[in-house]
């Protein structure tokens, strides 16, 4: 084998007969193809074809000739897949996910065309024939077993799909993903097209209604690469004193919750996005009194590896790892310690509406910006630029039995304010955000008209450099329309605050 | 029995013992109270009690006492329910959908408090207990049978948790409403709170997977009052060129995705929101090739009798009758030929994202306006004033197969555009918006980034008169912008269009 390979690593005969460098598999992609990565947050994505694609692409660009591809992915990849490939020029258009800043610069300069969707819906709009045909996949795997079985690696993302539905398959066989994951992945074969869809019959988060494997057509495996390359694994910030604030005001409102008999004691499965103050969360719930928790989500950050550890967390579903190099470690070194404990799921169940809402998640989310009726913006920098995409968070925060949005109320040293008067791009409207955080404060808008959650936002998020501003705006916006109190709003200054942004620099 | 009962509409002795009149009933309901009623879109909702409750909140007020209550429903009722309580003075806060013209205006004059509430999400948030208790319920049937079995009326919404979950509970017995409507509905009793949910198994739209009876504790039947009144049963007006333009575009563009494979034959399940265009659709399909049709819906109008009667459509499933006059007779003079072939069912479950994504429906809406990259208001005029709220369409279109979102490409005789360069408020975002279909054309939006689908709306969407200023909008944002070319807006005009409504009359 080469080095890096394994004898465990690839047992079907036919397929180790096709193994084959990164550039010959690149080959296999042609100029004007569609093709499905896998990867998500960073996770399980190839390590070697898409540099390899790259080259081809850079070559062919200098020889005048045109190559650009449409990827498709889980979510978000790394350096390594859009990075690369952004920086060769050659991506036209990209769904449904991405945080790449070399590829989010040319979606913003309008070079690439980028769907921003709801992950859940991906794999189905795919099937359905919404998206076009797909030419490719590639996709990252830690093992392949006989008569077409595959160890899934890292994430499972929309590998199923993009393993159906591609014509010619390229498999990465990454053998510094630990072999014991075999066991860990929970691949759903039931999905169906419409009218012949059946219930998911899932009911608790760690529940196995599927396989172990994914599977391939070994005769639509047109390559495989041998591979030993790290996830992206990005360190964590040290938890911040805003980031503890929020998680003390939204794990004390849990208790809160439970107090009143609107919650378990051992709460709800806890979805939490990627970042910070999700981590910090979990951070809180592990100094906590709570016991017995679960966790049904997209992404294994650190903290719910810590919460695991110390036996608070029964287990953890998600879609995909997300850990830091020290969290990545600490796994590998106990990998067989977390079997059972941890599973991985392909994303459409993951963020499946209906398991969400029947396991009736804790969604817990980050944000751009909230207005003072609490619209919510996840995806845009003063209404032109993307920053990533709305990701999972739509999927969650619509169908879960209790969602907040979490931001520190000020960003680039108290020049911008997370509090606006009307949001400048919305990714979550009035009807679908429950519960707003930041350091400042919790507004726990349930059960609220649009006027009562402006006054509770401002009273409680605002950050007090904004926040007579903000009671001055919507002040002056109820005087203004005494006939339109439902929402009043001033239009000549709603979007004042981003203009000035734009124009000064400063809210 | 007392006028316009009957011997076989109460046949509980001990409810039969509870009979009084309405103002006796009405007295049942103390200042301050929430009060659960029955109602959905015109049907279904109590006749006489409001009334001798809006007298008796009249009196009192009179006497310089505050009388006011919260007042929970299905969606909308009728001038007898929410119209004689608002003339009363006597709302306090209303949830989760209205559309009285009286009430309307209160909401919009501050004096109301409106939460507009996607129709799925009510009955949870009320067991969750997200809303507070709930005091009273006044629930119309159509008849009381031993052992607190209720035959349900004219709609289900949200009758059964209001039954559930209310200390005491006034049944309003309407015998206008057809005794035979036993074995018209499928109440389902196996919903739970989380973590003991489990899957809801229907898969197709007319299986039953409940009760034909709403079931009360006798013990919390407070009052008994006979009725005799009919639904409210607006006259539709009739099919008019825009209606049917869109209609036809509509269904040339589902006869188009049958011959892509993207939709079986007979289609997939109809849902389709309330009104005009609604119904051309229904028109449309009823001269059209299209067989087999089924339905999974809100609420039953005109055009899907006209279907059933046709034998195009095979069932429909929904949670209350939305007919006229005219419609009303024909399906009182062959009540029996429908049974079996209409359902209706609590609006959590018609409108249940589980069930709504599993069957795979055709959601049809209408919209208020749409922005140029497809984000959709349903809800507000000029990002103020309320029309009527959310209703349906959020459960529907997120978890379509396929989603439409249509409207007349101007209203106001020309004075305002329904397509804008940003909506004045948000309902339904781009993440969640497929087809947008004005009598102008259809914009099919799927896999297209928003700058793709700029293009289209205003090409195939938006009205000549004002279509050279949308492209002149949108194309002065790209060059102000060439580093955000995700979503190009122009801050300072992007809400001038409303603007300059509110101050002219005209966009």
């Amino acid at each position: 084998m080469s080095p890096g390979g394994g004898a465990d690593r690839i047992l079907d005969r036919a397929l180790a007969g096709r193994v084959m460098t990164a550039a010959d598999a690149a080959a296999q992609i042609r100029p004007g193809d569609t093709v499905g990565f896998s990867g998500f947050t960073g996770a399980g994505y190839p390590k070697a074809v898409p540099g390899a694609l790259a080259e081809r692409m850079t070559a062919a660009h200098d020889r005048g000739e045109d190559f650009r591809i449409q990827a498709w992915s889980g979510a978000s990849t790394a350096p390594d897949l859009d990075g690369v490939l952004a920086a060769a020029h050659g991506l036209s258009k990209r769904i449904p996910y991405q945080s790449d800043p070399v590829l989010r610069r040319q979606i913003n300069d309008g070079e690439v065309e980028y769907v921003d969707a709801h992950l859940s819906h991906t794999a189905q709009h795919s099937w359905f024939g919404f998206y076009g045909p797909l030419d490719a996949a590639v996709i990252e795997v830690a093992a392949i077993l006989p008569h077409g079985l595959l160890v899934p690696s890292s994430s499972v993302g929309n590998n199923k799909t993009w393993l159906e539905h591609a014509d010619r398959v390229v498999l990465e066989v990454n053998s510094w993903q630990p072999r014991e994951f075999e066991g860990f992945h929970d691949v759903y074969y039931g999905t169906r097209l419409p009218p012949h869809r059946a219930p998911i019959q899932l009911t608790s988060p760690m529940q196995r209604i599927g396989d172990p494997y994914l599977r391939v057509d070994p005769d639509r495996v047109v390559a495989v690469v041998e591979t030993n390359a790290p996830d992206r694994n990005s360190p964590l910030a040290p938890l911040d004193d805003h980031s503890r604030a929020m998680a003390d005001l939204l794990v004390d409102f849990l208790r809160h919750e439970v107090r009143h008999d609107r919650m378990p004691a051992s709460l709800l499965p806890l979805q939490s996005g990627v970042g910070n103050v999700a981590n910090a969360v979990m951070a809180g719930l592990l100094e906590s009194e709570f016991e017995g928790l679960t966790s049904y989500t997209e992404t294994i950050q650190d903290g719910l590896l810590d919460l695991l550890d110390a036996g608070k967390l029964t287990g953890v579903s998600a879609t995909s790892f997300g850990l830091s190099p020290d969290g990545v470690r600490r796994f590998n070194a106990s990998v067989n310690d977390y079997k059972g404990r941890i599973l991985l799921r392909s994303q459409e169940i993951s963020n499946h509406p209906e398991v969400v809402r029947r396991l009736g998640l804790i969604a817990i989310n980050g944000m751009i910006e909230a207005d003072i009726y609490g619209n919510v913006n996840s995806t845009h920098v003063a209404g032109s630029a993307i920053m990533n995409g709305i990701g999972g968070s739509g999927d969650f925060a619509r169908n879960a039995y209790l969602n907040f949005f979490v931001s520190p109320s000020t960003a680039k040293d108290g020049a911008i304010s997370a509090i606006v008067p009307f949001a400048s791009h919305i990714d979550h409207t009035e009807h679908d955000v429950q519960v707003l955080v930041t350091e400042q404060g919790l507004a726990d808008l349930r059960g609220l008209s649009p006027r009562a959650r402006a006054r509770r936002i401002i009273d409680r998020c605002a950050h007090p450099d904004f926040r007579d501003r903000l009671e001055d705006y919507f002040e002056r916006a109820q005087k203004a329309h005494p006939h339109a109190l439902h929402t009043p709003h001033l239009l000549d200054e709603a979007l004042g605050w981003h203009r000035s942004l734009l124009e000064t620099g400063r809210m």
